[in-house]
């Protein structure tokens, strides 16, 4: 890793307090496209983080279970459920939103123009492979404790029924409530060759954009787009179901 | 616990030299037709194995992707193919079985009389919630080395291609436990040239097909067959001895 490199992970690993060795962190943010690219531009073998997110999804899973099992009183069935809801794409990449993974992966120069930094599975695979690193670093322990630190409040709120992870429901519900109007989504283009088409939505709240989403599906464009609404009338103060 | 349950627990921890809790072993070699039976007889509370499996099969998930990301080279999709084969039913049984988990575990008296104590689907879950168990009472570096003593040498022959699930043993097991009868084989035919040639297998139970399967030799045909036969039956809902 190069010292611009070195500089942009200590800079996340001190923005976010989190307890790992430099080099492991740099392949937990190194995407496919930039591993791809810099491989074949600079022959130098980098290793995308792909193996790492194998080896946290495991470690989070673990994590959950745990907590699960020694903080709640459930049958094996509702701490399956809730692990499902908590691990899913949706809560991951929102933590890893809160911690800023965006600005500080490394992705190819197709991934930076689209806007993978935003997008949910690149960002949610990021945070399973930086609790690898953690893991690798420092042990299970640590690891558990980062996953417990991130993700309570998400188990918490899940275990009361209280996590809605169907973004379309909640922002109707929003602006039913707060404009007597619901959500219009519209699909703004498609892009990408068929079997890897990515579709691009926005939701228009009185005739008002208020969020854009991309996804392998218009349906899963659409929860993104509304995720964002929810966020952007979160600030201006509407109080949501949703966190 | 009762003095005669302790023993009990106590001659399988110093039997297999494990380091667990004997109270916690003890919820891991209750099977829940024993904790039913014994909460409905004598109105104490008998917590059966099934909170334990849940966390033992994280334990055990998490384990196996340490070993697999530590010890061999592979990428996430082989090492999520060869999880799914070591932590199969077929294996974890097997290991139980070396174990002599079924002659220490605590079964209601139908299940003791259907032969619980040897059904691979209650073997194979008793590993996980034992394995739980230590990992409750030890800690996770020391489930890792229970996990890594018991399973790498399936881990090792599943990496080198040579971990072969036997899928017809289970199908037999399965129909004559379900129906009393036992599963045919028949060749539907071969295709191409001599040293390539492909066998085709239907497999038959009650004279209904239940699976069709191909290979390059008859065995692997009918290994498929089975497999395929056992995913059917569990879809209808037939509770399984391979998962």
């Amino acid at each position: 890793m190069n010292e611009e490199n070195y500089e942009r992970v200590c800079a996340f690993i001190k923005q976010n307090k989190i307890d790992a060795d430099p080099d492991v962190l740099f392949t937990a943010l190194c995407h496919s496209s930039y591993a791809n690219e810099v491989s074949q531009t600079n022959e130098v073998d980098v290793q995308s983080n792909e193996r790492l997110e194998f080896l946290g999804d495991a470690v989070l899973d673990c994590s959950l279970a745990d907590i699960l099992y020694n903080y709640f009183e459930l049958t094996e069935g509702e701490m399956s459920k809730i692990r499902a809801m908590v691990g899913s794409e949706v809560v991951l990449s929102k933590v890893s939103e809160d911690l800023c993974v965006g600005e500080f992966l490394f992705l190819g120069k197709g991934e930076i123009a689209s806007g993978g930094a935003e997008r949910p599975s690149i960002l949610a695979d990021a945070f399973e492979a930086i609790l690898a690193a953690i893991y690798l670093s420092k042990g299970f322990k640590i690891s558990k404790k980062f996953v417990f630190n991130h993700l309570f409040k998400y188990i918490s709120l899940a275990v009361e029924g209280e996590l809605f992870l169907d973004y379309k429901t909640s922002l109707q519900e929003l602006t039913q409530a707060e404009y007597g109007s619901r959500p219009i989504y519209e699909l703004v283009g498609s892009y990408g060759p068929p079997q890897e088409r990515i579709f691009k939505v926005k939701v228009l709240i009185n005739e008002k954009e208020m969020g854009i989403g991309t996804g392998r599906t218009k349906k899963s464009a659409e929860q993104m787009a509304a995720h964002r609404a929810i966020d952007s009338l979160k600030k201006k103060g509407v109080e949501t179901i949703n966190d």
